[in-house]
C-alpha cells in the first residue's frame, strides 16, 4: 500500500481509542495530519500531561491530580452518608441534582464477567475498608440499571449487608415528566412493585 | 464539576477528532486514563512522530516521509498518464483494483464551498505545472461522485482543457454485479444516458 510507516503507526495507535475501528482511525489520521496538525499536537501534549498528573484518589478512587480530591476533602460534605457510583461521570450526574451532599466511592468499573471483569477486579477491598471506618452510616448504591449495574448493586450489598453496613439502592421507576402510555412495561412492572405508601 | 485540570484538557483536545464530540471525548478520555493508559502513551507519541515525519510528496501530494513517494519515484509506473483523486484513501483503492499503471495526485480535500473551501484553498498550482510539463499525456479524474466530488471534477476538467490537456473522467453506471431492480434510478438514468456502442 505504500502507507508511510509513522502513519500505519497512527492509524494503529488510534485504534486503542473506544469505539474507533480501522476505518474510523485512518479518516482521524489523514484528518490530523491533514487539516488538524496544531490539534495532534494539543492532543498529543494533553495525552502525556494527564498520563503524568492524573492518579485515583486515596478516599473516593476518582480521578485527581493530588493525593486525595477537592470533594473528600471539603468539610462540607456530609461523611455519614457514601454514595457508590461506575464512574466519574455517573458522580458528576449526581451532583447535577443538588440532592445530595455526602460523599462518593467511584467503582472505575462494574461486575461484567462476559468482559472478564469479577468482583476481583474492582479493588473493592479499599471500598470495604471505607465502609468499615466508623464514621460512614449509609451506603447508597447508585450503580446503573443495566444488567451489569444491577449485577454490580447486588454483590455490592450483600457484602456490604454481611458487615453490618445499611446499604440502600437509588429508586427505579416512571422517570419525572414521564407518561405511563410511552413508558416500557418493565419499567412500569418495576414502578408498580416498588410502589410507596402515600403519606396522608 | 471538580474535573481535574488535565483531564478537561484531555477531553478538550480529544475534540479534534473528526467525528467526536463532547460526550465521546469525555468517554474516550475516562477510558484511556483508566483501562488504556499504555494505548494513551502510544498514540502520544505516535502523533508526535507522525507530525515530525510526515510531509506531502513534491510530485503527488500523497503523504511521505520522503521528498519524493515511492510511488512516483517507481520507473515502472506509467507516467503519460495522472490521475487525480481526492484522498490517499482513494489512492489506495485504485491500485487495489491492478487496473492503472500511471501515475497519481492527490487533492487532500475536494471543492466544497460550504466548508469554504475553494478552488484556491486545494492549491491546483502544483497539479496544473505538473499537468504541463510536457510528460502528462492524459488526465483521468477519480474525485468521488458526490456534489463536492463532481463540482471539483467539473472545475479540473475546464481548467485543465482550457490549457490544451486531455481529460476524462472514470465512468458512471451500473455497479459490477449489480440488479437494475435494486440500483437507485439516478445511477440507471446516468447508466442509460452514458450507454457504450457495443463493439460487433
Amino acid at each position: 500500500m505504500n502507507t508511510p510507516s509513522s502513519l500505519e503507526s497512527l492509524i494503529e495507535a488510534l485504534r486503542c481509542l473506544p469505539g474507533v475501528g480501522p476505518k474510523s482511525a485512518q479518516r482521524m489520521a489523514y484528518h490530523l495530519m491533514q487539516h488538524g496538525r496544531p490539534g495532534a499536537q494539543r492532543l498529543a501534549d494533553a495525552l502525556q500531561l494527564a498520563l503524568a498528573a492524573l492518579r485515583h484518589c486515596q478516599r473516593c478512587n476518582t480521578f485527581t491530580e493530588s493525593e486525595t480530591c477537592v470533594r473528600c476533602l471539603s468539610s462540607k460534605r456530609d461523611a455519614s452518608l457514601l454514595c457508590v457510583v461506575e464512574t466519574p461521570v455517573d458522580m458528576n450526574m449526581m451532583e447535577q441534582t443538588h440532592a445530595y451532599s455526602g460523599l462518593y466511592y467511584v467503582l472505575m468499573g462494574r461486575v461484567s464477567p462476559l468482559d472478564g471483569i469479577g468482583p476481583g477486579e474492582l479493588h473493592l477491598d479499599r471500598l470495604l475498608a471505607r465502609c468499615g471506618d466508623g464514621v460512614v452510616r449509609e451506603v447508597i448504591i447508585a450503580t446503573n440499571f443495566t444488567n451489569e449495574g444491577e449485577a454490580t448493586a447486588h454483590y455490592l450489598s450483600e457484602m456490604l449487608r454481611s458487615r453490618g453496613v445499611s446499604v440502600s439502592r437509588i429508586a427505579r421507576g416512571v422517570p419525572v415528566g414521564g407518561e405511563l402510555e410511552y413508558v416500557d412495561a418493565g419499567t412500569l412492572a418495576q414502578a408498580l412493585r416498588e410502589r410507596r405508601p402515600v403519606a396522608g
